[in-house]
């Protein structure tokens, strides 16, 4: 099978080098298109990253050598769309949400479609933000929004933040098991690595917590809503549930969004060892598929009382699954947990990776 | 004045070694009776702890010189009573909780009234779990202890868990203006020294968080209860409000325990106006009484977004008050805020002094 | 082929679970043996773990099911010698040394070599320490070993203590290339996991440098001396050069053991250029024997002038090889420069693990 | 007796912030006038600091009103001299090397003296390099440097790096009691406070070293040269020794540098227990003058094997002590020790005022 050529805006930022690391040698995709600012425009991609490649592992040997185009630039994708060197974008800009915005919007009305990480069309009423194992239907939007837009090939789909992905797989898990969480209240403590580079500076996090993220709590608290949701009329309709109030803090670990959340129930409620059998037996469809970066098991339930830890637990199924554990009755609400996942693989690059498998799956990417 | 003399239990360990720190140079008490394990029994002070001096500061100059006793031997410390050298006693004793409580009793009814920072007994039904700033008048138990017990001059009052140190205040001054807290979700990121030494391996709290203290949760839920009730019959019985869950997770961090709370009101519902300005202008007894240990301010209300903050504010008000911040709507119930408390100060030796003081003042110690 | 089938004495501490993951699907070996202490004995091996595996990887399945038997108990590895379960043993004891040093001798006298990680025989005279790219030929002392002990099949081989590990193989390569060095300064700055589980308390390693480790800086002056010397007589007789200064200081990191080097060489004197050709070229024996643990490139030179760092370079080449950086004059000696290598993997059980295939290939295990 | 009124320039950043905390309640100096970037100037100076007041304690409550001036602009120092709020500055700017150099340079040319913690100067061939306890004399420069500019009343005088300050002084103390450092290898392990803020960033400062510091080792090399160096013909002259290579690194933690030192003396060489003798009795002129923040005794002595420690001791003596310990024989040179000093204490604010004061007694300022 021939591999579809992809490109990556934003290839020179740590969630742009994760998704290099991540597609070396992926079955599907290959990376044969890299744009970034204006700064690095020019350059071979192994100049442009000297001295600031963060991540551990590599890329292909020959991104090495391919040359950085200007991501604000879409002729020039346009132009690789048209040798055959793009077929697709992955989206890791780190512009303003506005700029951001716009300059996918043009990709896709260029004909490139945007699998994008950004946050800025989480909230565009006709975009999808997938979660392959939660609401792989909500793709089905895609082509209300490319009649919508007057866009023949291209289209824009996205991930949510990163910082609700430990919990939504075990919360969706329950609700296909008749049991709806209602309310929900969540502290997440996350790593560093999800402010980006440089990010948290280092003083902050030596023998402290910053018990405060810019925005963080508002995504966390809405964003589900949205994957929840329903399309109705051609745009998504959010659900009404659950009601979330989130604490988040950052917290000095790498890799690895850790959240304890006290969970209520309807009426019906499951018992402790349903919730654990409704968890360690949930396939998605991404499992289903067999798709190439689907966790073979999604949620991984650790029985030891002090499990899931970030740096001891976030890698298992190569980065992608959530853990939980710590299950237990609480105190005020019906059940409590703690979960967990690796923010730069599932909770970012390896996410939208997965979104694209999807997508191809399903017939939107060629 | 002449100073009451003091003998701390546990002189060796950590928290001993905070009580001898903090005791340097108070007005009303000095240290003249050290007691630890059988292993340090006959050695001078200084000898003791040779190589195991943990915290910061220093004791007296003349404590480096006391001959450290068996903590276990109650008959040393009668003797050191009957020539003037031991008053009462604070204990920080490390035992097992049996032995703890056995022994502790055993100071008592040897007319050596114990301040304890120990778990022990702080169930045991006529032993006040006291908060100076909270439940002064719990200290009314004592001599129906001491009758009900055949003690003449002995004693035992306790103080409460540092997980909870940094919200009880701030509950309390909330229900003493009319707003019973019903019900709270509290998450806590705790520091290492909650642990003791050697404690938390060093590797565990390097890129890792451990989302688990063993009995913690137990604790945080439970002591409030005792805390907020009342004496009936000569025992306490406790409140039946606030409901509270506690997640409990240890971070690297050396001081200060972080909490996370989302609160919810009864009927009557205090705007965020009235929650800061209650808590600002907040005194209890150990202000009105100007004890010697007391912080000015027991609340710390923090504006900035980012605070409190465990390395920048712990040592505020000398490590003894509350610092709250980040106070918002809670998206599931009425208020949530982030509370911090120094664990070793005002969670451990320092609030074991201020229990004395107030004790002292109300002529329970002489 | 069919594999060799070993035994792993201490399997249940951060060493052994080392050996057990590294050994998963090695093409050579199978784990078939596992001993530790009589707290595991008569357990399969999960339990006897449970909680307290602690590093990131696994076993091979079948290992999780394996009984452990009591490592003090020699007559049970000679039991699985005779019915084909256990052909030799890497040694991951972690008793005293004089205990260590008898029963090590005591498996080997049962016919059962013993490729060690335990320091007790690093100073036996006809025990070899071995690193597969500098003292190869060292392995030609185990003929005179058995000789000289009576022993048919069984000897005992070790490795050198982790903190020298990232300096040997430069140092080696530049003696090799006719640049003997004389004398060196070394400050080493080692990771926590070098001293086991709990090992250094967590409150130690926050905010904090503990500038003392040990024993390690005798092991970093004089190991190097019997690694470089020569077999006279049967027994070996310690290299003269160089003669090494060791600081050695324990830094909060996970793993990952750097050190900074100042070296001296007499009359002849490399340059830059010289050093950096020299380990950039430098292959040994695993690497010409493409032994399957060995690194392709047993020294990675770094050009950036801010590597090699623990984190983001330990991993490289599967932790088995050793990074150097910062090359430059030094202005007291000749050059300086900056080394790393991963402790855990190369100076522990990937070390024994790679000693072990050389030793096969030269026909002393099978 | 009236205190002196002085100005801080970069009064907002982190060691501006320092100054302000040491000088609360000194007993020489009031601050009356503080300026910063034209972004921060015509603020009052707690809004100008609002959210990055990073260090522990406060100002003196007055300095919250002052009204922050733009540091660039000379005449508002010269207003404020002419009304008797600012009869010389603590220059702690954060410009490029050329632009501070020009602007101290504007500061002495007005008539007001510059006490500077930045490396501008450091060069300048009659511009001290002071250390109150080694080289006080080289303040006698002050009037040549005067009067070969045309200054009357300004002058400027500098502190060295902040690397070296753990070990000059007992260099020095050895020196004076006639054993001579010719040569000696330093390897640092400094704090990231060292970095400013935001300084280095979070990620590179969890589970990892950076083995690197742009400048430092240079500067750790030479200015100890300038320091123990004499005035010849009205300028500087270097003295020869030692000859110092310096390795410096970052390491996780928030103050306080450490540095590992062999030493090699000339043909006199002291015993270990001459040389602790000399470090324990030594006292300099700041400790015979007693000045204010004059540590009692400038070395303090461990004797335990793992200390001093960043965390535990790095506040001895108000920060501004240097801690040795770990003093044995080198087996390269001939001895060597572990010394420790407070970096934004001693390596900053608080010895630009020891300095300050030192120049108060020489009548230098008034």
């Amino acid at each position: 099978m021939t591999k579809i050529p992809v490109g990556i805006l934003g290839a020179t930022g740590m969630v742009g080098q994760h998704y290099l690391r991540l597609l070396k040698d992926h079955p599907w995709f290959e990376v044969r298109y890299v744009a970034a600012s204006p700064r690095s425009a020019g350059k071979k991609y192994r100049e442009a990253v000297s001295g600031r490649w963060h991540v551990a592992g590599e890329p292909g040997a020959h991104v090495w050598l391919l040359q950085v185009e200007d991501a604000g630039d879409v002729s020039k994708a346009s132009a690789a769309l048209g040798r055959g060197d793009c077929s697709f974008v992955f989206s890791a800009l780190e512009m303003g949400k506005d700029e951001t915005r716009a300059l996918e919007e043009a990709y896709a009305s260029a004909g490139i479609p945007v699998i994008s990480n950004a946050s800025a069309h989480r909230w565009t009423d006709d975009v999808p933000v997938l979660i392959g194992e939660v609401n792989p239907d909500h793709a089905g939007i895609i082509p209300l929004q490319q009649k919508r837009r007057g866009w023949d090939r291209g289209f824009i789909a996205v991930k949510p933040n990163c910082s609700i992905q430990s919990y939504m797989t075990p919360l969706h898990a329950l609700a296909l098991a008749g049991f709806q969480a209602e309310r929900a209240v969540v502290a997440t403590m996350q790593a560093v690595s999800g402010a980006g580079y440089p990010g948290v500076p280092g003083i902050d996090m030596i023998d402290n917590v910053i018990p405060y993220i810019g925005g963080e709590e508002e995504k966390s608290e809405l964003e589900p809503l949205k994957i929840f949701g329903t399309i109705e009329d051609g745009v998504f309709k959010n659900a009404r549930k659950p009601r979330i109030s989130a604490h988040c803090s950052r917290v000095p670990v790498t890799d690895g969004h850790l959240a304890c959340v006290s969970l209520e129930f309807g009426v019906k409620k499951p018992s402790l060892e349903e919730v654990k059998e409704i968890w360690a037996s949930f396939r998605g469809l991404p499992q289903e598929l067999g798709l190439p970066s689907a966790p073979e098991k999604p949620i991984i339930v650790h029985e030891e009382n002090d499990r899931p830890q970030p740096r001891r637990d976030r890698d298992a199924e190569g980065g992608m699954a959530a853990a939980v554990g710590r299950l237990r009755p609480c105190n005020v609400f019906d059940i409590r947990f703690t979960a967990l996942s690796h923010n730069t693989v599932r909770g970012a690059a390896g996410g939208g990776i997965l979104n694209a498998e999807l997508l191809k799956y399903k017939g939107y990417l060629s």
